[in-house]
């Protein structure tokens, strides 16, 4: 049942009118409950409550760990977390008289959407016109087509008006998916020098009651478990299980952030029974550039080893860990992650089309959806270098699936490196049509030409030049000829276990470590982060300012689920469902943040350029519950680490001592 | 001044405090009195009050003249007229946070407003992003920026707040340029047996105030008026003249209408000295297609002979011409003009993109800019008709500068020629592009498939088949390879004198001819038009419905200006500025029409075809004027033919009788 009225008070009364009769059955919340053989099953028509298991074995375990001079094992616990996106989910469908659906969405994919509300509906794609407006973040939350978007569609169709739908604040937090919480049993080999001889995880992830992207974010779990450092022996045991919750899907990091938590803690208590610097550990085991992990990943460029050095050499590492101050700590993680998507789970592809008018006006468009991390600029940048014209040169047109090419959407960081490359290509061509038209006007050889401020000029002869106008004119009337130029990146097809993740091939991997410095309000709980040293291989940095938002955007998210963010379930409900109960960071909370680029130059990325968005997210919670570690001799093996937490465990550690 | 208020109420209290002084110089009204040497001069900045004098010569006039076995010499007036479009001129301006501005203008052409946009507000083209929604009616008025255009621009970025100016009806009748009121004195030369020896022309041109496309008007009225009919002599003697009034421009047949309106009643004069039946004076002079005229203008495709015998034969010419009812009367025009428009003012060039989206969506993208003709739906069936495909199938992309290919715009009759050869084109092109996937796909020569409701087969083998959504699947994942294809029209430079129009070249021209049918209530003066019988030659039909539309809206417009329709001034004062004042043929008022297609087939035109916008206006005057002469004896020789005048011309025939 769904209601459209013409103001939202009558849309009101008229839900007041439906009654829903429940029968209540017995619900189940604890996934290890929800796993037992005689438990109920949440979907009748399926054998148990676990939709995925996942079962890796790379090399042989048993004999790295009997190799092992030390073992460590250990539990560790992420909760769910909300995206809380500033704009909340909405979207406006309108039939329009031709018989197709205009639809104005909040998507972080409008191609995935109009093709998922041709299926809902039953109708064909080329029916489906999606226009994706600014976006006020997404995080994940808007890669999918959620129930509102066909209801839109079938309100609209039934009025004969168009129709908005938009989540209120508590049914944004109710209705969305959040990350999924999940335990992961851990025991790690190591060598004395500190080489990691065997890892094994027992995963359970709680799906809530539907799939989602589910599959996928265990998937991404396991895989990045799996790669991070050079391991020869990995086991991993992966439950996806159904309880009665709401369903949890994609939030940025898509299963990595859950893996490295443990993983990162591991490394550190590794470190501290070997007597080694927890830098030095990692070091030992770092991955390096052109090589093939345990599990089959490809990596290309590879900056990890120099992350480590250069997040500890710009927070002042070993001399912190040296002459600790009381009450203080400094910790660091590592972690590995996809910058540029993959194939795995669907297509990974992006077009570009650059046109040259008459005028010598330039539009670039792209199916990118930029949802507030700043793409458009970055593509943007990458056509206008090409061309050596300033970004004010070109128009954008964007995030209209009619005048677009198909791109499989934002999500794995994979805008700059999979639309970047599109649009290069793009460029690259334009530019050589371009420089074909200026040779016959110049009388010169294409290669003696060269580009500046919308001319093409001789080289070394700056006055016989052509301006972008003129050789536009020349093309379309003397040659008549358009302008226009396409571009196109596919990630061909990749020989991937489907449920592992096995041989999983993104078209670049990025790298990144964190250093966290806290200091702990022995009377109040109180952990004040006082830095954060962030160093990241992204290949090469197209935008620094833009980079450094999606790092310090991706640590102020990463620090909220660290020490603060939670989600209240009574029974089944999510019930903080407001930024009163749900806390967030505010701007006074965010801490003095340094980022380090590492740029690797990447073999194939756009300018060697690889993806930033999810990485500082990933690495947030690991590095500030080491730095803890190291401040106060607690560890803490769940987040989020709240002032209650903090007394708690200190008064247990008081007790023990 | 200009002023921008929130209402427009406010708007009218600011305009009222704004106080202008004149000094009143002493006016011109009349051109011939502008043309005499001691005027006063309009511009001060210029010699004389003839911005054009057109002087043509091609053959011998004197020697056609000796060789004429008579001479028809006689006077001409037709008067201005107004467009009169339903929605009147308007225009939003709104300057984004880009610096980029964007226009949503009722136009003919919104590339061009974007340049010239671009140069009256000193900025580059490129910061202008034009788009044109729905246009309710145009007829040249819409071809040209106006002073209103730069205007909202200023206004916006003056206010900071989107500007929106619309004409009201008074408005729209004094500031929008009327059709050029001409005068022309001609001579023609005929021998016994019908064919034109000579024929010669003096034209003066009211312009008003300021040349906007007038010497464009002088010039096409000079080609047309030499063009039509084998003539080897001519000598044309135009003269663009300014006088003190509201400045005149383009209108549906740009100054065809007045060089037919003599020059078909002169034909019919000549016919009645030497004894021939109108048809066959016609007949013995008609263009032949492959014939280049006196005056240098190619003729491809050619279809006048056959326009005038089957106007004549579904009109029963010849009983009717023999047995004449009292009082009513039969009579019959021909025409030339342009079927493509042409780059004698500019280029002459369409651009279209076709993408076919992985999920096997097609979308076309065209320049052109329908107007209300429907030439949206004839580029979609042109493209459609190329990839066997229901118009259904296909989205189209238009109106939008930053989306669209350039061109130059909708006049001169020549969008379906130009734009869709320019889809004909990208169609065909990206047939090709899906043919070669699917003979990889189906492991068969490209020759050999078929394309049927969005598949393509084997040909003799109807289950052997791929999906357009199969074929793109495998060209972007399997290929890497986007669907995507353009297509662009351009006329090659020509060689045309620019005052005369000598060597005028159009990709296509076209011919009609019209059979009007009247009756004459002598009480009353009221001329009853019976019936139009119109014959066209475009070439090939595309949408005979929209074609009809086109041919039966002409007439109305043509029959208008010929019985009701005139612009009063008082003094340089437009004064009739209404629509009771201002007199159009409302529904009732509109005859049987029958509309006759000579399909030519042009070798050129996309499937053959040619324009149509314009005929039917073009011939309705003449034509009707004809029929009067036959039905009660009196010559006509200006429009409007109003009751009033037929009661004094049978008044004053009456005393002569």
């Amino acid at each position: 049942a769904a209601v459209a009225a013409i103001d939202e008070d009558t849309a009101n009364e008229a839900l007041e009118m439906i009654h829903v009769d429940f029968e209540e059955l017995s619900p189940i919340y604890d996934p290890e409950e929800a796993m037992r053989e005689n438990a109920p099953r949440i979907h009748e028509d399926q054998n148990n409550n676990i939709p995925v298991f996942c079962d890796l074995n790379c090399g042989n375990v048993e004999e790295g760990f009997a190799e092992a001079d030390i073992i460590i094992e250990d539990e560790f616990r992420t909760p769910a977390q909300s995206h809380c996106c500033m704009e909340v989910h909405n979207i406006v469908a309108k039939w329009e008289s031709s018989g197709r659906v205009t639809v104005w969405a909040s998507s972080q994919s409008p191609y995935a959407l109009k093709n998922r509300l041709a299926k809902a509906c039953k109708m064909s794609p080329h029916q489906f016109h999606v226009i994706k407006p600014h976006v006020g973040g997404a995080f994940g939350s808007k890669a999918n087509m959620i129930p509102m978007d066909p209801i839109a569609v079938f309100l609209a169709r039934e009025s004969g008006s168009p129709v908005k739908i938009e989540n209120s604040r508590e049914e944004e937090f109710f209705t969305i998916t959040p990350r999924h919480p999940t335990t992961a049993n851990l025991k790690f080999g190591f060598k004395k020098d500190g080489r990691i001889t065997a890892k094994q995880a027992r995963v359970v992830m709680d799906n809530g009651a539907y799939n989602v992207t589910g599959p996928a974010i265990l998937a991404y779990n396991c895989i990045m478990f799996s790669a991070l450092y050079r391991c020869p022996n990995v086991k991993y045991q992966g439950y996806l299980v159904y309880t009665n919750k709401v369903a949890n899907g994609s939030f940025r990091g898509f299963g990595t952030p859950q893996a490295m938590f443990g993983h990162e803690i591991v490394m550190d208590m590794g470190a501290e029974k070997v007597g080694m610097d927890p830098k030095d550990i990692r070091l030992i085991n770092a991955n390096l550039p052109n090589e093939i992990t345990a599990n089959k990943v490809p990596i290309t460029s590879c900056g990890l080893k120099e992350t480590i050095i250069k997040s500890a050499e710009k927070s002042d590492w070993d001399e912190k860990r040296k002459n600790r101050v009381e009450g203080r700590g400094i910790g660091m993680a590592c972690m590995i992650h996809t910058g540029a998507s993959s194939n795995m789970f669907g297509a990974n592809y992006s077009g570009a089309t650059i046109k040259v008018d008459i005028d010598g006006s330039i539009t670039l468009s792209t199916g990118a959806a930029d949802i507030g991390q700043g793409s458009n600029t970055v593509l943007v940048q990458i056509a206008a270098d090409v061309l050596g014209i300033g970004i004010e040169d070109i128009q954008l047109v964007q995030g209209d699936t009619d005048t677009t090419h198909p791109d499989v959407g934002t999500k794995g960081s994979r805008i700059t490196f999979c639309a970047g490359n599109a649009v290069e290509d793009a460029a690259k061509n334009i530019r050589g049509q371009m420089v074909d038209v200026a040779s016959e006007m110049l009388g010169a050889a294409p290669d003696d030409l060269e580009l500046e401020k919308r001319n093409v000029f001789i080289r070394g002869l700056p006055d016989r030049r052509v301006s972008f106008s003129e050789i536009a004119q020349f093309s379309y009337l003397k040659r008549s000829q358009l302008l226009i130029a396409n571009g196109f990146f596919n990630q061909e097809i990749s020989d991937t276990d489907p449920i592992t993740g096995y041989g999983y091939e993104s078209p670049a991997m990025i790298f990144a470590t964190q250093v966290a410095e806290v200091e702990v309000d022995r009377e109040t709980g109180l952990v004040k982060v006082r830095n954060l040293t962030s160093a990241h291989d992204l290949g090469r940095v197209i935008n620094p300012m833009l980079a450094e938002g999606q790092v310090e955007g991706g640590i102020t998210q990463g620090l909220g689920g660290t020490l603060l963010e939670d989600v209240v379930f009574d029974g089944g409900r999510f019930v903080n469902t407001n930024f009163t109960d749900y806390k967030l960071l505010t701007s006074m909370d965010v801490p003095k943040i340094e980022t380090v680029w590492i740029e690797t130059n990447d073999p194939n990325g756009p300018f060697g350029s690889k993806g930033i968005a999810e990485s500082s997210t990933i690495l947030t919670a690991p590095a500030v519950a080491n730095a803890l570690y190291n401040a106060i001799g607690v560890k803490f093996n769940s987040i989020p680490i709240t002032p209650e937490q903090v007394l708690k465990a200190l008064k247990r550690n008081k007790h023990k001592g």
